[in-house]
């Protein structure tokens, strides 16, 4: 095998260094680069079928829940971003600015979107008169920047992918509901396709989205125990309607202001695909959002009758995602390729597998091996892809709930946090003060407050004053 | 009729403002709406839906040419613009200069990309080695700024959104090959799906892209008789690469540069739809390109039957998008709507039909009406929808014909550019001295010099030397 060992054995091994593995796995499955802008990313073709199966999954059920497609500008006047006062000063710090255009001094600096809010207010400012006006139910998939410090491939980068939904509502009521529906888009969307099993609930006050009355959260675990922020969707209220001055002729004649939502999510989820499910020999995809779910690697290729049965193998599988991988490489260079960019099942056909009608299937979730018949092999396959997407589900299900831990005292409360990677779930006061006071002592974060509530205790874990909510608190991406 | 025939009425003739025409479909059918950012648009869920159809069917048919999406950064560092010197010239003087990041000034100023050449180059520059990293085909779907002085919705705006090809490849004849191929899958699609009928040709030296060897286009004829450029396609030979030193270590071991070519088509497309198509009743779209290719407006709603005869004639089309319009509105209202709207069929049910078992169909295009029998309407619906494209196609073909002329002598060219809008076809010596005095003289431009060469002459039709070419000029959007 000597040389054929080469991609995996330069992988730096998860439990030796998280961090490192994540970069090579990056590097290798060739996800993205680093571009010469610093913090940007060059996202490569095998990261961007993963975003575009991401964005064609979501896509599809947004519509179905009404949404409908636009695009804004990608600039901000600066006068327009500075019109909600708890909304700028989240985003100001960290946008980049234009100042020239062409060869001129602009009269007025923009800066480059971080978030679309100011633009959406704008534009229905302008476009919603009546009730007959509502609901407006937009989203766009554009990039936005955020002048980051500090930057990771696809975790926080200066500018990301993603999709933002922006919507105005008649009533309270309705943009609540639409920001509940939303989140549970992101839930359903992560624990179906991307197999990736989420917390939902709500960020606390000190947690939530720059300008929102409240802020809804799935958080996700990582295999290195650290938490990961998967989408969120924000209940505006009348905050920004007032701000900018949208309002409608209601039914009864009046004026008054919508209600607003935004809701989204990013291409840091394919770091969570990485982080979730990735093993030492590099990525593993759910089969359900791999842009190849199949490959099929002939054996004694040059032997009469191989390529051909992999071909047919190929037409026989006609409803999934497959490739052939006829390459002057040997098997070995093949399989730890394929391997690494996280193909679900790898078919293997030499010509002893021919002669008795056969082939063999290998799983990359469990490298696990079995021989099918070739003239049911579509329906095996179809079967093992299925298998696989459930078994991933369960086993970061597993995974999660084995590094999920319970304290109702300080003591063990921080020794928790500082000793056992994952979440710890314990009771809290409500106050801002005690959420502080956590973050300086073991730097782990209120990461919600979960939907599913339990009564672990009656006194808050950190001040031991009476508790108002269970919050998941851990270390975050 | 009265208040129903409002929305029509509303619109200026194209034949007595065709500019204000234009103007009036965009707002009318609700396609795009200037936003607060000079310059930019707001592209609302009417046109965002054409751009995802034309996005839908473009990158089908690169995908079948073995093309990959990747993503690229946003920003580009001054250095790296600056590295090609006719590319730099180009497109400096129009580019939006980022100066701050969050609080602090940036050492280097950087554009937002208003193409991305030098990105791409930068890249491959690191990830080209060898032969085997080659062809590499990628395209990349995203928004670019060029900060023009004069806008129009759609057809000259600061910020557009497009798709950009960038390939790298071994040899000079495979990067033509490339550039020629992927002008045609341009034309292809304008004409089988937009019905857009387009000369192909090559542009003069005068015309091409800032830093090309050589610059193909597709021309396309407005209603108005102005041209529209609508897509192109450079090669670049190995220009790109020897300033960004691109290069591999080929079969036979020797260091060479990679010859690149880049190709793209635009939001302008939709301009181009309702510039060729439309008419006084609004937008008129072709059924492989609308959103929603029939309406059903039921007669008499409220009579018994007429809506679940509505609803029951959409579950018969469910191979088409089919919109039923149940909103309380009059018909007259409705079809004065949906025919803004461009919606190539109308199909109209009242309670007489129903007791014929019949419907009305309504071409979008001419405004005939026939009926047919309901238990055959599908088949009905989908050759009508046949029928329309094909015509359409045809009709804007003919337009283009009886707007195509020919001059040998320079009075009677200026003559025919001054009084017939349309395509002038005459010969040219190659000089850009004659370029320049026509388009002093008469504000046409080369649009191109088509791949159908036709010997007009011996002469340039400018300065009465020996012809190379014979070129098409026109005045041009």
């Amino acid at each position: 095998m000597g040389n054929d060992k080469k991609l995996v054995e330069s992988i730096t091994s998860m439990d030796v260094d998280f961090a490192q593995w994540y970069t090579d796995v990056v590097k290798k499955a060739e996800l993205c680069d680093y571009a010469s802008v610093k913090g940007c990313m060059v996202i490569k073709p095998a990261g961007y079928a993963i975003w575009e199966n991401i964005q064609k999954e979501l896509d599809r059920r947004f519509k179905e829940t009404g949404v409908q497609n636009v695009y804004m500008p990608i600039f901000i006047p600066e006068s327009l971003l500075n019109k909600e006062k708890d909304h700028v000063e989240g985003f100001a710090p960290e946008v980049a600015w234009v100042t020239q255009g062409g060869l001129d001094e602009l009269q007025e600096r923009m800066c480059v979107r971080p978030t679309s809010e100011t633009l959406f207010c704008d534009f229905y400012a302008k476009d919603i008169h009546s009730y007959r006006d509502l609901p407006r139910v937009y989203n766009q998939w554009c990039s936005v920047v955020r002048w980051e410090k500090t930057t990771r491939p696809f975790l926080r980068s200066r500018e990301f992918l993603w999709q933002e939904g922006h919507t105005a509502h008649a009533t309270a009521e309705e943009a609540e509901e639409r920001t509940i529906q939303m989140l549970n888009v992101y839930a359903d969307f992560c624990e179906e396709v991307l197999a990736i099993p989420v917390i939902r609930g709500q960020k606390t006050d000190k947690e939530k989205f720059a300008g929102a009355e409240s802020t809804y959260t799935i958080e996700a675990l990582m295999h290195d125990g650290k938490a990961l922020q998967s989408g969120t969707s924000h209940n505006f209220g009348d905050g920004f309607a007032k701000a900018f001055d949208i309002q409608f002729a209601d039914k009864d004649n009046k004026l008054k202001y919508v209600h607003q939502t935004s809701w989204g999510m990013t291409t840091r989820m394919i770091g969570a695909l990485i982080m979730v499910h990735g093993d030492n020999n590099g990525l593993v995809l759910p089969p359900r959002i791999a842009p190849t779910q199949v490959v099929i690697v002939p054996i004694q290729q040059k032997k009469e009758g191989v390529l051909d049965a992999a071909y047919a193998v190929k037409d026989a599988l006609k409803d999934y995602s497959v490739k052939v991988d006829d390459s002057d490489r040997s098997p070995g260079w093949k399989f730890a390729e394929h391997e690494m960019r996280g193909i679900p099942v790898r078919v293997e056909i030499g010509p002893r597998d021919l002669a008795n009608g056969q082939a063999v299937l290998v799983r990359r979730d469990t490298n696990e091996k079995m021989t099918v018949a070739l003239d049911t092999i579509a329906q095996s396959v179809g079967e093992l892809l299925d298998t696989i997407q459930t078994d991933m589900l369960e086993r970061a299900r597993k995974h999660r709930e084995a590094h999920t831990y319970t304290a109702t005292d300080y003591e063990s409360f921080v020794k928790t946090i500082n000793e056992k990677p994952g979440f710890v779930k314990a009771m809290w006061c409500g106050d801002q003060a005690c959420e502080d006071k956590i973050k300086e002592d073991t730097s782990a974060t209120s990461r919600c407050m979960p939907f599913a509530q339990e009564q672990l205790s009656d006194c808050c874990v950190c001040c031991g004053r009476p508790a108002k909510k269970m919050v998941y608190w851990g270390r975050a991406y």
